[in-house]
Order: structure tokens, then sequence, then C-alpha cells
């Protein structure tokens, strides 16, 4: 399989479930591009990483939650960090449109 | 200062000189956030990195050369990895409107 080049490329018709592409994964170090298309988190599940997370989101729109704080809007262009351990979850992604984002994670 | 948490905002009217933003720096990480507005290399100048190198460019349009090999052209979405040592110059970016790269860089 030809590995992904192109972050606004790829994407299926069809879509039912997130769609994770690792686009790189070296050392410490993975990148990988997300395509929610209304996906959220399931209720009460929290991701609770062991790996420090920088995010961003390309296109579409996306609300986040970190425990114990409001929500977060990400629209095209805002960037997030979300050091290890940071309890978060997607509480919603526009249904109407791809949201992509790029995620790198790292070890501690 | 504020730091910066949109890649498409904080861009200056004037752009003398290439504009380097660091968004994030903790342990191995560093990104950075590059807008480019016709800048390119210097003659005969490489760079020739100590850390591992992802980039993507978000916007805009580039000419890259790796040493040795055939030119690369970078669009919206397209990423490339560069590892250490991978000596490469930018050959041209398109003066009619800003480039914006995001490159993310770690300790090998």
């Amino acid at each position: 399989m030809k590995s992904l080049t192109n972050l606004f490329s790829g994407i299926p018709n069809v879509l039912d479930r997130e769609l994770v592409n690792e686009l790189l994964k070296y050392g410490s170090v993975r990148i990988e591009r997300i395509v929610s298309r209304g996906q959220s988190s399931p209720p009460d599940f929290w991701y609770n990483e062991s790996e420090h997370e920088w995010v961003v989101v390309l296109a579409g729109k996306a609300r986040l939650k970190i425990e114990r704080q409001p929500e977060i809007i990400l629209g095209p262009g805002d960037t997030l960090y979300l050091p290890a351990h940071t309890k978060h979850r997607v509480e919603w992604t526009n249904p109407q449109q791809d949201t992509i984002w790029l995620a790198v994670f790292w070890k501690p």
C-alpha cells in the first residue's frame, strides 16, 4: 500500500467510522491524519493517553472537552496541546463536512 | 506574548523575510509554522539539520530540492519526511500567495 502523502486525499465516500491514517512513525514520534464525519467519542469515554499529543484541525469543526474544563470549539487552523494523561473526549464533529485532524504524538 | 494557536492567523501584511513561529517545544519535539511569500533558500545554501523533520504545506505552493534528487513540487496537503542530515533547499515559493508550512522536528 502506498503511504498517504497528501492530507486531503484518500478519503472514502462512505465513512462509517472515524478514519485514521498513520503518516509517519519514527523513533519517539508518530503522526496521524484523522478524518471524522460526524463521529464523536462514545458516551462516558475519555481518552487518557500515555503519549503527549499536539493536534490541529485543518478542515471542518469539532467540539472537544478536557476533563474539568469548558468545551473547546476547534475550526480550521486551531491547534491544541494535550500533555500525556490529559483526559479528553470529542463531544461533536460536524456531520455536514469532513473534519480533518493532524495529530502528532510523542513519548514523554 | 500570547502564543499562536491558529495556523492561519498572525500573518503580517508586510513580510520581508520568511516568518517562523515556534508553536510548541517540548522534550525532543519542536513544531513550527513557517510562512513564505516568494522567499526561497539563498543560492548554494543547503539545509543540513541534525533533527528529523516532517513537513506539510497547508496553503500555497513550493518547489523543494533534495540533494541528488529531482525537484519536488509541494501544494496544499502535501507532506514530506526529511531525515536528519537530508540536504535540501527551497528552490521557489509562490510570490502571489502565502505558502504556509507546518514543520515537526525531533531529535534522532
